[in-house]
């Protein structure tokens, strides 16, 4: 049987990831490939329970720590119950977000320890890594204008200050350099067709691997 | 200014914290003095949300760890927006479950192991301990029969076998023998009033040792 892999993308809001997604999505699936859609926070129903508690605007009052440990929470349920199942079937899972996010949005923009989020990110994954993060980057300010000309409501997390978005952006690209075999970085500026072109490379090397 | 301090409150379901509680806020305030009541878990508006996904009962497939982390993330919130403040304004803060709950169910009941649970644990309290916890001891079958008297719905917790209720029992009475200094007790299969002045005795204990 074949052997599963964990693709994450993540990045900038407004960088494009639904969209690189559903087209990945549609890629994989016309080779004939099983492929899982899932999402952090979130992924499953106790998960999504999470996410609402987590992104609900209503509780600036939401401590750091609390955040981090519902995000642990989530993720503990996201991988015993969806991602090892679906791995173990030998399928393609795709995360909208996953762990790099936290180590991004915590530590980076927020400042929370390194050492308490790695406790509480190793508990969750127990050793679990996916096989690579996708990283859609794109400047903070553009990313925001973007998600403004779509007309969505910021939720709780999306709702920061610029400098926040930036740190958090440089977060991922310090991720990137400390582990290269686990990231690739696209730049989310260019035209939609020539970051899902980059982003199939990568794919396409990691299909290359599994075989 | 008077020192604050915690009071919890815990033990089988149907051993009568609720009842208890009330009595002693009463017999305090009839002093003058100001008391907090609060639970776990919940205990603040992010809290109850948390409480809700934990308790849920259409899903029991919540993974031992997920339940873990959301007690913790929901008790960093607590400490730090409620417990914390109350106690520095001089308060008596009474809580309906905290920490022991969580050595009783999940690891001496489930079977977590205590490492993971010390360290979650650790992580939401960063070294505060409530000044006391009073149990009110009693054999969880008669604990059931209380509850089921009262015509009330079992939450995902409560609907637990007896021989796990009866290791959570045992876990609190483990939890005294090791810490006696912050455990008291108390046979709740005695009489109400009985129940209240031994909780009484070790309350006015507790404000001669405040003066």
């Amino acid at each position: 049987m074949k052997k599963g892999f964990m693709v994450v993308f993540d990045g900038s809001n407004g960088a494009g990831k639904t969209t690189v997604i559903n087209e990945v999505e549609k890629y994989l699936s016309a080779k004939g490939l099983d492929v899982v859609l899932t999402r952090e926070p979130g992924g499953t129903p106790i998960g999504e329970k999470i996410r609402e508690v987590i992104l609900d605007p209503s509780t600036p009052e939401m401590c750091d720590l609390t955040e981090l440990m519902l995000f642990g929470a989530g993720r503990a349920q996201h991988l015993e119950q969806k991602i090892k199942p679906a791995l173990a079937a030998g399928k393609i899972v795709i995360s909208d977000r996953f762990d790099a996010a936290t180590f991004s949005f915590q530590h980076y923009a927020r400042g929370i320890a390194l050492d308490t989020i790695v406790k509480i990110n190793d508990l969750a994954l127990d050793g679990f890594r996916p096989d690579i993060n996708i990283i859609l980057d794109l400047d903070p300010l553009a990313g925001l204008e973007r998600v403004k000309k779509r007309g969505q409501a910021l939720d709780r997390l999306e709702d920061e200050k610029l400098d926040f978005l930036t740190k958090a952006r440089n977060g991922y690209l310090i991720q990137a350099k400390n582990h290269p075999e686990k990231f690739a970085i696209i730049d989310a500026s260019q035209s939609k067709e020539q970051v899902l072109s980059d982003v199939l490379t990568v794919i396409d090397t990691l299909l290359a691997q599994q075989q």
